[in-house]
C-alpha cells in the first residue's frame, strides 16, 4: 500500500472508489480474460478453429477460477503475466487448447485490455467533466454577479465579478471534452500483431480477426499492430494531465481566496489541525494542486515511455504499467474532488 | 548563446533556419507591433475612435523602429515587453495616442502574438509531417520487402520486413497530423480580456473588437479571455513532444539497428571520431532520441504552468516563456532530422 | 493496488519485500505513535508535565490499539491523520491527556516519523549498494580480463575487457556511498515546530524538549523548525534517482549485450513469450531501465515541492506523499534486482 | 535567440551576466583549448613526446584564432566540435602534429572542459549563497521582531515574527554550502580515457597524463574515466535545482505576502501594467517561483541522462548539452535574483 491511492488512512484523502474499481487487478483481469475468450471465438468466427472448439475454449476461459498467485509467479519469471495466464487457460480449455491465444502475442491481450480499462476510464472522466461543469454553473447562478477583486501578478487589480473567476475556471471544459471525444478513437483500439507486430501469425484471417474482435468487444480496428507506437497511450497521459491541472487551478485559486479569510469565499468543510482547533483549512482545494503537480511530474515520464525500442520495448512498456494507472487515478479524483470542492463552496464573491 | 539551437558550433547540429526564423526575436517583435496595429485599426472600426486616428495610429505603430533596448529595459522593469512597447508606440502615435492599445492589457498583446506564432510553428510542423511521412514512404518502397529480423524486448524474435518496421515508425504520423489539425482552432485564437480579463474596457465594443481583430489577424475569436486557461499551450506542448518522441524511436531503432554493422542499415553521413577516424557514428539518430527525451521532459514545466493563479500569474505564464520556443524549436528540428535522417538510409532490411 | 509495487502480480517483478516493509501503512503507524509517546515522555523529561503523567500518557499510547478506519476518516476530514490520531491517544490516556502531543503540531509527528522511515531505508540502500558492489567485484573478477567490444555512440569502437565495462558500473557505488553519509544527517532530524513553526508553544522549554526527544529517538536535533525547508526531502528524492540511474545504465548495457545473443552475455534466468516459447527475454535488466526512468520522472516532482509556501503548504507537503514513498521503493528495488541481475550473468565478455 | 537568457528583451528580466559569462561559447572554447594545451604539455612531461615538441604544439594551440564556423561545420559532421578543432590545431602545429591531442578522444576534452566550466560556476553559487544569506541576516537584523501572521495551509495560524519567516528562508542556505562543499570534487575531475574509456592508448603513462594534467588544470585526477558515469553531472544538477527551489519559496512568499497589500511587506521596484498604470506588481519575486519551476524540470532531463549506453551514448551526452547551461543559467539567476528581492524588501511584518 505505497500508493496514497489505497493506502489505509491517505486513501480517505486521495482515494476514489469509481476509479479504483476501474483500475483494480480484479477488473484488469476481467478484461485480460475477456480478451483471451474474445479471441478464442473470434477464431472460430473466421474459420482458424472449428466453431465448436472456438466455444468450448471461450467457456472455459470464461469459466476460470481467477488466481492472482500463479499470474504473480508468471510475471516474476517472464515480465508479464499473460504466459502464466495463457498456461492456466490452455490447461482450462483441455482438448480446445489450440484454440486459445492462438496468432496473439501478450501485448495484444495486455493492449486490448488497457484500450477497455481506457474506455471506462473516459466514460468516468467525461460523466466528471459534465459533474464539474454542472457545479460550476450552480455557483454562478448563485453568486456570479457579486464583485469580487480581481488579480494579477498576485495583485489586486480591477473589480470583476464572482462570475467572471467562474468562468474562467469552467473555460477549458468544454475544450477537454473535445479532446477527449477525438482521442477516444486513438485509444479504444484492438491490438492484434502476434510475435512481432506483423500479424504473420494470422496470415489471410488478420483482417478477418481484427472485424471479429471489434464486434466481440466495441473496440475499433486498427490498422497495423501499435505496440511500439505508444502515442495513443502518451496523448492520453497528456489529457489526463489537463485535467488535473485544470482542477489545479482551481484549486489555487480557492486556496488564494481563502487566504483572505471568509473576505472573498466560505468554504464548507475545512479540515482540522491538531494544534490549533479554531482553524479550517481548505485541505481539499490544496489538494487540487497537489494532484495537478503529480500529474505534470507523471505526464513526462508517459512521454519518455514513447521512445519505444524495435517491435517492442518491455522497459518502454513496463514504464506505462508503472505510471499510466495512477496518472488516471490523479485525473480522476481531481475531476471529482473539483466538484465537491465547488459545490462546499458556500459563497464566493463579496457578502 | 545559452540554447543550442543558436548556439556557434552546436547550431550546427540542433540549430533549424526555419523554426528558428518563426520563433526570432525580429519576428516575435514584428508581431507585437502587428498586434498593437490590428487593434488600433479594430478600435476604428468599432467606433471608439474615429477611423482617421486609428488609422494614423496604426501607421505609426507599423512604422515604428524596433528599439530591442528600449524593450529591455521595460522588460527588467515591468517583468515584460509591452508598457514600454505601448510608451513608445503612443509616442510615434502623437496625437492618435488615444487609440494604442485602449482597453488592452500586455498579455492581450502577447497572447495574440503568440497566437500568430504558433499558427507558423503549425504550419512548418504540417509540412515537416508530411514531409517524413514521404520520406518513409520512399524507403518503404524501396526496401520494404527485404527481411528484417524482428526484436522484441532487445531480443531477436522472428523474420519480420523492413516495411512493417518502416510501417510502426509511419503509423502515428496520419494520428499527429490529426491531432494539430484539432488542436489548431485551440489555439490560434485572440486573447482580449483587458485588465482583469473581463473585457470591461470594450464594454458593449467588446464582440465587435473581437470581430474586427479577427478579421484583421486571421485568428478565431475567443468566447472569453484564456488569460488564466492555458490548456491550449500545454496541449500544444504535448504534441510538440509527441512529435518529437515518435521521431525518438525512429531514431533509437536506426541506433540499434546501426550497432549490428551494416547487417541491418547502412547510413551515409556518419559522424567522425577524433580518437578512431575510420568509425561513422550515427548521431544524427541518436540525436533524434535526445530531441525526444528533452521534449518528454519539457512537457512536464508546461503542465505545471497550468496552475495559473487567479486572473494572471506572472510566475506560471513565464514559465511558459522559458519553455515553449525550446520546445518548439526541438520539435521542428527533431522532424526536419527525422527526414534527413530516413533520407540517409541507403539500405535497411538484409543486404 | 494501483501501485506496481504492491499488485497483485506485478509485485512479483516490482515487490521488494524489504522496502515494502519500510514503507508499510503499519510501520508508518508504528513511527506516528512511537513520535507521539517520545514526545509525551520528553514531556517529563523537561517539566511540562509531572513525570507520571508523562509515564502515563506514553504508555497508554504505546497499547493504542491501530485504527485504520478512524485515521482513515480523519484524513478525510482534516486532511491528514494525526488530529483523529491525537484525538485517540488522548481518550486513551485519559487523565494524562495533557502530556499528549502539548506544543506539537501534525507536521512535527509525521516529519519526525518520516525520519524515521528515511533511516531505515538509508540503512537498507547502504546495504544494497554493498550487496551490487560486491556482486560486481564477483562478476569482475570472474570474467574481467575478457575481452568484450568497446561500444561508443552505438558502434562498435574498440577492443576493451569485460572488467572495464564492469568497472564503468562500479565506479558511482563509493560516490554514492559517500553521498548517502553526507545527507543522512540533513534527514534524520527531528521535526518540533508546533502550530506556526516557532517552537512558542513550548517557550523556553524548547532546546531541552529537542535534546529529550533525541535522546528518545536518535535522530537529530534542528535548529528550527523544517515544516517549510524541504531541502532535506528533495535531496534525498535526488539521491534515490541517482542510484536507480546508475543502476539502469547497469541494466540498459546488459539488454544491449543481449541483443547480440549470446555473443557478449549469457544470462541466467530470462522471462519467457507466450508466442515464443524458445525466447529468453532479459526482463530483469529491462526492468532497470523501466525504474530508472520513473525514479527520473518522480525527482522532478520532489523538486517541485520545494516551492512550499509560507509556514506550511499543505498542498506541497502532500505532493511528498504521492511520490516519495514509490521513489524509494523504486530505487531500494533498482538496486536490490541490479545485484540479482548482475548475480544472473552466467558469463560477460568472449565465450 | 531562443534562450530567455540572452533574449533581447527577456534577457533584460533573465539574464545574468556573471553566470552568462562562465557559460559563454567563448569561455567554452577557450576551456576547450586550455585543455588540448594542457594535454600537450602533459604529454611531454610524461615522456611521451619530446617537450620541445610538446611545447611547440602547445603554444600552438594557445595561439589558434578561435574559429566558430569550422567548428560548426565541424559539429553539424561529426555530433560534436572536437574532431574539427583537432584537426584545425594539428595544422597549427605543424610538425608537432603529434603532440596534439595524442591518447585522447574528444569526450575527454569536453569534459575536462565541462569540469573547469563547473569550477567557475561553483565558485559564482557559493558567493551568491552567501551573499543571500547576508541580505536576510540584514533583513533579520532590521525587521526580525516585528510581529507577522503566520500561515499554515494558505490560513491565517498563529502570530510569528518576521524574523521566524526570514529564518525560515535562510534555512536551507549553509546546507547548500555543505552539499556544494561536498560535490565540488566529484565533479572538478578531469576525464581521461581515450577511445572506449579504458586509457589503453596512453598505456603505462596514464597515471602519470593524469597527475600532469591534474597539475596544470588544478581538477582533481580520476580513477577511471566517467564518461559513462554521469553521477556528477546529474548531482549536480539536483544543486542547482534545489537552489533554485529555495530561492522559488522566497519568491512565492513574497508574492503571498504582496498579496495582501502593502499590509505585510513593502517592495521596492514593483513592476508596471500597461493596462493600470497604479500597480506595482512583484515580477522579481514571481519570477523567483518560475526559476524555481524550471529547474524542477529540467532536473529531470539530467537525470535520465544517467541512463547512458555503453562505453559513450551520444544520446544521453548530447542530452546534457541541452539542459545543463540553461539549468546553471537558472539557478545562478535565482540566487542573484533572490538577493536583489531580499534587498528591495523596503518593510517585512507589520508596519
Amino acid at each position: 500500500m505505497i500508493s496514497v491511492f489505497d493506502h489505509p488512512w491517505l486513501g480517505g484523502l486521495f482515494g476514489d472508489a469509481a476509479a479504483q474499481a476501474i483500475w483494480s487487478p480484479e477488473r484488469q483481469l476481467g478484461h485480460l480474460v475477456s480478451v483471451e475468450a474474445a479471441w478464442s471465438r473470434a477464431l472460430g468466427t473466421v474459420g482458424r478453429v472449428p466453431p465448436d472448439t472456438a466455444a468450448t475454449a471461450a467457456a472455459a476461459i470464461a469459466g476460470w477460477t481467477h488466481d492472482f498467485d500463479l499470474l504473480r509467479q508468471g510475471t516474476a519469471r517472464d515480465g508479464l503475466p499473460v504466459p502464466a495466464l495463457v498456461r492456466a487457460l490452455k490447461d482450462a480449455a483441455g482438448d480446445a487448447a489450440g484454440a486459445v491465444h492462438a496468432g496473439a502475442t501478450s501485448q495484444d491481450i495486455m493492449d486490448t485490455a488497457l484500450a477497455l480499462t481506457l474506455r471506462e476510464t473516459s466514460d468516468l472522466l467525461e460523466e466528471r467533466i459534465a459533474a464539474l461543469e454542472a457545479a460550476l454553473a450552480v455557483l454562478s447562478d448563485r453568486f456570479g454577479t457579486r464583485p469580487l477583486m480581481g488579480r494579477t501578478r498576485m495583485q489586486a487589480a480591477t473589480r470583476i465579478t464572482a462570475g467572471d473567476r467562474i468562468g474562467a475556471w469552467a473555460d477549458p471544459l468544454p475544450r477537454h471534452r473535445a479532446r477527449l471525444a477525438e482521442l477516444r478513437p486513438r485509444v479504444e483500439r484492438l491490438q492484434v500483431g502476434g510475435a512481432s507486430g506483423d500479424r504473420a501469425a494470422l496470415g489471410a484471417d488478420a483482417d478477418a480477426m481484427m472485424s471479429a474482435l471489434s464486434t466481440e468487444l466495441g473496440l475499433a480496428p486498427a490498422d497495423r499492430a501499435w505496440h511500439a507506437a505508444r502515442d495513443g497511450v502518451a496523448e492520453y497521459a497528456s489529457l489526463l494531465s489537463l485535467l488535473a491541472g485544470s482542477c489545479g487551478k482551481i484549486g489555487q485559486d480557492i486556496c488564494l481566496m481563502a487566504q483572505q479569510g471568509v473576505e472573498e469565499v466560505e468554504l464548507a468543510g475545512g479540515g482540522g489541525s491538531s494544534a490549533m482547533p479554531h482553524k479550517h483549512n481548505p485541505v481539499r482545494a490544496e489538494l487540487l494542486v497537489t494532484l495537478a503537480r503529480s500529474a505534470a511530474t507523471d505526464v513526462s515520464g508517459l512521454h519518455h515511455a514513447l521512445v519505444h525500442e524495435q517491435e517492442r520495448s518491455g522497459a518502454a512498456w513496463s514504464l506505462e504499467w508503472m505510471i499510466l494507472p495512477g496518472l488516471a487515478m490523479t485525473a480522476a479524483r481531481a475531476l471529482g474532488l473539483a466538484a465537491e470542492v465547488v459545490g462546499n463552496v458556500k459563497r464566493i464573491g463579496s457578502a
